[in-house]
């Protein structure tokens, strides 16, 4: 069953490893067929040299196995968590990418200081809370879905599709698996991008009298979010070939 | 039409992949014709893997469409106004290629502060100012341009082939499109040096009591400049192979 | 001799290289069997181009070469002391790899400040004591295992299988040769992330007035360490595929 | 003439690109007969594409042209000065390595603070003072070979054999083209751990009160550097396997 989505979502994970932000068995990606509401996911700790479609895992969105033999990757409760929650995106992905990984390391929202985040990402890259003792031992899984939840209580998921999981690593998703691996690899040079941008910005600062006063980021041009975000996205959209389902 | 111009052109895009300078389709690189007054660039948001210089969009410096049934660069309103502003330029390069960007971020200039800047770039590469809304939200592009334009008021492009736009990214050129493309490189890498040589020195200077006298930038020799310079540019060079057509 | 393992320790050389973790002859592992007591290691300074397995040299636990015409690693005593003192290892890499010898330059703890530590490490790397005079001239390579083996007095190295040696680089081991260098990869990539997050960390901590009171290493949620090291070890572990040998 | 040493020099000079030490045309190696005296280095401007042994140019140690059509690197002036100053080295590299090069933009030496460094340089890696107006633009390239010998007054180029031209980049040398080569790729790698540990110091000290007293170099243990670079150099070294020319 879903034989077209076990092969894209096979396919999306080989290319997190083409893309530089997995090593080993690390990351995943999953795709959600809404007619049916079932989901297809990575199996879990499958080396990406021997990975093949057939090896994808089929769950409905309460996480009964309808199709695989193998376990499913063991951050599929999150998986679910989002698709429940963001009723448009049609693919989720998890990596630990270098420079993303940092950053949720840091507990620290990704500041939006460029036109490449602003392309891709209306707000800053959001950073959830602390998750406490019972969410960490009872369903952690899932509780991570929840806090990433939580975070966009009052942000578009459209709008922004990633999230940093605090001391643990980038989630990011889309309208379908493809576009969610896009999304990561996006994240990641923009969130390597800011650590140089803010490192320069400090070393200009700390030589600086107003160390003190001075913004850890870099200032952004407001403006910019707005144009270059709506010159990608929405029905104003000018970049690219015009797409004729776009009418 | 502008057959050998347009291979040229469609190279010059697949060399800045080459070059790691840029990841899906971003980036754009354009030449121009003098003769004619035409100019060649990649169209917009086109895949890497199958773009041909068939492909390659012809217009003359209104932004009128010659020839090609593609979409031209979302950029490329930024690319005539170079072309008009800079006489002597035969190709322009823009690339979101890391470090560039990021120092572009920061809205600072990179500072001239070894020889493999000053052998290709007489000054600093300058950072434009901040645009306004109106610059933003109506012709935006074009003025993208005219804010280039405005920062090299007193510099010389020639000397100087490259800009960055604030909070945005670079832009080469150079006297042709391999020319403008090599620019891009030697930015990026000169770009990386000077992150890491201002990160060191804000290391040493951090932990001295004058930290708030420190200029933040490592001292560089001007004499260096000159010399560099002129060893690689101008009737004096001496870098390299003699060329029969320099005599 | 042992030959299937020699097979094993020439391959597990050669992935160093492959994980981009040496350069030139540096870096080596070895491997024990327990039940000959006896060590297969990598030879002294021998070229990974043309190293093939009947290189491999096999010494007793005293050090006698029990086979081979080649010298020994000159590691070789380091590896036999942590045989001797960890009795559940199997096997032992050393390398320079570039972040984690940074780190071991600074002669500082590499924190656990994320899960993909704490999925492989449960206490922050460990790095030794300055070594004294007549450690350093007398028998180094056997003392450099003697600061090893102390600094683990209170630790479990079968919990946390690496080590910065101080200003010199890590040492890593594992239930084999194989398990040694895939702690070796994920040490590097712990130790780069570490890296990046204590830089942003400061570039937010130095621009605001608690400068002085601020912990240099971002905060982590300690729950999040407990449970992501057990959920890839001990009796509950849940990662990846279930195994036959696990009941 | 020569052809064994231009098929060593032409092919150390790839060895550059191939170690990432160099992009386009940066960098040039040369070697020495110290029994007819003639020196063969690379052309100038010559692309590593297509550079074959016989482009190499032989000269004097006056610099005269003794074979070749091209023009030799521009460098040329700085590897003879050495190859009459250090009277045991027979191969000198120049490039324009990252770290190194940012190193020798901000005018410090490179500071020993791991066994890496100790196992190849016995001293910091030392950096020239500020040129002089006229050193610049009268003999710049001789001059440029002056001040780095100047440096050495007080060392010893056989045991250190790497140095930083201020505001410029790496030379370094060895017993020949290749030893030189391999000088070079470590000296990068040097550069790079120096540049990670220094910020990593800087991020710990920085969020200390005793900030204006710390030293900007992390602590080295200067038994260990005696130790190691006698374990590789000298009557008394062990690493690697034993040569029979070495009795």
């Amino acid at each position: 069953m879903l034989e077209e989505l076990k092969a894209k979502v096979c396919q999306a994970n080989l290319d997190l490893v083409k893309h530089g932000l997995v090593i080993f068995t690390w990351g995943n990606v999953s795709a959600i067929d809404r007619a049916s509401g079932l989901v297809v996911i990575k199996p879990s700790g499958v080396s990406y040299d021997t990975m093949k479609p057939s090896d994808m895992v089929v769950l409905d969105l309460d996480g009964n196995i309808v199709e695989g033999t193998l376990r499913p990757s063991s951050d599929t409760p999150t998986h679910l968590v989002l698709y429940k929650a963001f009723p448009n995106i049609g693919g989720v992905v998890h990596t630990h990418s270098t420079y993303a990984t940092a950053w949720a390391q840091t507990g620290r929202d990704i500041p939006n200081i460029g036109t490449t985040h602003a392309d891709y990402f209306h707000e800053d890259i959001p950073c959830t809370r602390d998750m406490k003792k019972y969410e960490v031992f009872d369903e952690y899984e899932k509780e991570t879905g929840n806090v990433i939840v939580e975070r966009f209580k009052n942000m578009n998921p459209d709008d922004t599709p990633a999230v940093l999981v605090k001391n643990h690593g980038p989630f990011t998703w889309g309208t379908d698996a493809d576009n969610a691996v896009h999304n990561a690899v996006v994240l990641e040079q923009v969130a390597k991008m800011a650590f140089i941008a803010s490192t320069i910005h400090n070393n200009y600062t700390c030589a600086k009298k107003d160390v003190y006063l001075a913004d850890p980021v870099p200032p952004m041009n407001k403006h910019l979010i707005e144009k270059h975000y709506s010159r990608k996205h929405g029905p104003n959209a000018y970049y690219g070939q015009e797409k004729t389902d776009e009418k």
